[in-house]
């Protein structure tokens, strides 16, 4: 029998809100990992799909929305003692305001994305309120409001999250390869230099998702590897990208922003239209969507050395992501019909037939050119890790386990995004999910393999130009 | 038994050149409908791969490839007697050259798109000679250099070639369904003033192709449903279209001609990475790829009312072609990649378990908006109508029957388009091959459906502007 790293004991309820593909996953973990009240462990969800599978686990199921209304309330009835850990993984719910309950009550609190409360993804009219960079920094503002205090984890998934930790790992393995003998920086005015030093210009977040099923995909059916429903929402946000100060050119459709962290800048354009050219070890160089993400912001505000309107250095960062075919196929539908298909698939880690989830960060722009760091982790692989999940899922899924012992160890940091917790620490609980997880240099520029027989607008003169980047 | 329409005797000698996905399909309809001596019927390939098949059947395989420089030999030697009928389903032959040849010979002629030789399509490096205006305005040169004499049929497929008849069966519809009593008319001039009448804007060819295999499409293979190598070739040619009198907006990087029949623009965009809004009877709205095509100038040309520079009314015109979702995802990592797979592999009849060929005419802009007119043909309809093909060879297998049999019954008429046949005739001899052929009304325009949140560059004010077709 395998015995599993026990990482303590979580006093108090644990209350996982969102029980869809990722709280199925992390589920599981937190049964291997932690010790806790297994009588004070519950579950809100609103869909009735997962009370069977609850009802045999013996967990109680709390079978509601948790909405701006009743928040207050139905939290609170489920953590009396004033402690505990509260795990959003659902959507709908807003981020920012169960941060500040749980902090109030003195609960632990976890999540994978700024989520917002329904309605604001489609509702809102203003695409500049729409972004992640207005959601974000909400956040930031509450962290700086009320520092310190009872943890909240903001954006511990895989992307954002554990990315942010390969980030830092990948600095670290260049710093190295480059001959060099900087000690690991503990402060991110550190970090940023030595990113800085190394000549990085920019990060990708690039990610291939090779998993498929043998079976064709169904007409007006959205199928992805992980929450149809939250794809679609970032999907349909504007692009969104931390914007570096190597930037020579912008895109005519354009936004900067004058207040906050002054880090990213957003188009008017669908994020899950707009391709890039990016490049992860499977395919080679390949078309990534440029999604828009919160570690796109965290990123590229973490590591800006000098003043945040008018820095000394920041790299551009965003993520490229090449999702499953199926869900390459459900975008192309779904923009070509101008409306979202009302079925939602996830792929079951049992009917994938192949394909493994490549997901890391491209650190480019430096005297290597650049450097692939990530997991590369098969569906296969998934199967003997961990139960209910496919290799997207498990990649989130450990981060949220990471996060938790982190917070758990950690239980007095106030606000934190992952860029500011200890990498090493996160991966080391991490990383014995995440299958291979691998270096890889490579010489690929977006200058390379552009048409031949078109005129295109690019820099020749400076490959990693952004404009080079965005597809035409 | 079924007995199947006998559509006469072919004199002398038949050749076909190229037995790929279009040839094999060709061969069995050939040997229902007509009448020959099998030991002067031979096939011309420089494919091994059909080699044992050919032998099987007794027909004669010359294994090598018609060349610049050998065609006039190895064909001269294969038609001994002046007649015959010569059938070019091959790529990387030259249509102009080989139908000067078989005239020159008094042999008939057929094929499904101007080919040129090897080399044209990537190798040229003017883009506006890279055009199928450019191919397809030399064909219309040596037509007027050397009218009459021995028919040779040019484009004579499915797209290019039976949709040109579906334009016509359509009006005809249209024609009966507005009330009105025109008769059919037969002179090339009273067609285009039928259409101008009509208030017909321009055509769309609305293909939505939905075959599909049991298995993950492997990566780094190009997988299509027809020729993958013509799919390519004309994917990377410049985006092009027929060009019509309504238009008021012209795209920036489009150019037109001031010689030939100045029908139609080209984009500096290859056509397959172009992406256009349109509509089928299956999926509704829909996103078409704009590859050019023989017929998007043809039936521009066609339908012209007054002068070739200054008409006083032109239909716009274009192919909007949704492929396979196997080509889809092929054509995304082809051009993420920046360059051709090298293993090609064309959806094999057995092999596909869903998905029909949807291919039709959408004639938009008038009275009653729009119509869908065409053929919706099943995989599994075509396994029971002829072998050797899915539901895309068929539809194009028929068409090249069908313009054999009027050849055959008009072997004087020079070289002609298919839009100078009696279509009446040549979908007499198809329609038995085509499955439901059908015709759809629909009230969708190019502005139903857009993003919600962001703006677009389109014209509110008058639906069927191209600058509301083409996406953004
Ligand atoms: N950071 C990352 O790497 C990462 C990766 C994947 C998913 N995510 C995020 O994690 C979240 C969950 O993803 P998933 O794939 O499990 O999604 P999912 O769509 O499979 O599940 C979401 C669940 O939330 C529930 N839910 C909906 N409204 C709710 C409400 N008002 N109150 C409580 N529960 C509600 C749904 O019923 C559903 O079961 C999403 O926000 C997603 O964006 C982050
Ligand atoms: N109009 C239409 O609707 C339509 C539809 C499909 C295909 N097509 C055209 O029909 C042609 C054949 O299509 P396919 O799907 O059969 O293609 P394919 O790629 O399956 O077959 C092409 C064949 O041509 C042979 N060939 C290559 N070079 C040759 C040469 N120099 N001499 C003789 N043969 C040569 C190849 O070996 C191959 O067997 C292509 O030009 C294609 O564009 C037209």
């Amino acid at each position: 029998m395998t015995t599993y790293p026990n990482y303590g004991r979580i006093e108090g309820h644990v209350v996982m809100i969102g029980f869809g593909s990722i709280g199925k996953g992390t589920l599981p973990l937190i049964q291997r990992h932690f010790d806790y009240d297994a009588d004070k462990f519950s579950v809100i969800d609103p869909n009735p799909d997962s009370a069977a599978f609850l009802a045999e686990q013996g967990i109680t199921h709390h079978q509601i929305a948790i909405t701006r209304e009743n928040y207050r309330d139905e939290l609170g009835k489920l953590f009396p003692e004033g402690k505990g850990f509260c795990v959003n993984l659902s959507v709908d719910t807003s981020s920012l305001d169960l941060i500040k309950f749980c902090r109030e009550m003195g609960v632990l609190y976890i999540d994978t994305v700024v989520e917002p409360w329904a309605g604001f993804y489609f509702e809102t009219e203003n695409n500049s309120e729409r972004t992640n960079y207005a959601l974000r920094q909400k956040v930031r503002d509450e962290k700086a409001a009320n520092p310190g205090g009872t943890t909240a984890v903001s954006c511990c998934g895989a992307n954002p999250g554990m990315v942010s930790w390969f980030v830092k790992e990948g600095l670290m393995m260049l710093t190295r390869d480059l001959g060099r003998t900087d000690p690991v920086p503990t402060a991110r005015e550190d970090w940023a230099k030595l990113m800085q030093s190394l000549g990085v210009k920019g990060v990708h977040i690039a990610e291939r998702d090779t998993q498929a099923r043998a079976k064709p995909r169904p007409r007006d059916v959205f199928v992805n590897t992980w929450s149809v429903e939250g794809f679609i929402a970032e999907g349909f946000q504007p692009a969104e990208l931390g914007w570096g100060t190597h930037e020579k050119w912008t895109p005519e459709n354009a936004h900067s922003y004058d207040t906050g962290c002054q880090a990213a800048i957003w188009m008017e354009r669908p994020g899950a239209i707009t391709r890039v050219h990016t490049w992860c070890p499977t395919p080679g160089p390949q078309f990534g969507f440029l999604v828009t993400h919160n570690e796109a912001i965290s990123i590229s505000d973490y590591f800006t050395v000098g003043d945040a309107a008018k820095p000394d250095f920041r790299p551009t960062c965003h993520y490229a992501y090449h999702p499953s075919d199926d869900a390459v196929l459900s975008l192309h539908e779904m923009f070509g019909a101008g409306k979202q298909q009302q079925v939602h698939e996830i792929l079951d880690v049992d009917e994938i037939v192949t394909g493994i989830d490549e997901l890391g960060v491209l650190i480019y722009g430096h005297e290597k050119n650049a450097l692939w760091f990530g997991s590369r982790l098969s569906n296969e692989e998934t199967k003997a890790l961990a139960p209910y999940q496919n290799a997207t899922g498990l990649q989130v899924t450990s981060a949220v386990l990471a996060g938790m012992v982190w917070a758990l160890e950690n239980p007095l940091s106030g606000i934190v995004e992952t860029d500011e917790m200890d990498h090493t620490r996160c991966l080391e609980v991490q990383t014995p999910y995440l299958g291979p997880v691998e270096a890889h240099y490579t010489d690929w520029t977006p200058l390379q393999d552009r048409w031949e027989h078109f005129p295109e607008d690019i820099d020749e003169t400076d490959p990693w130009q952004f404009r080079n980047v965005l597809a035409t």
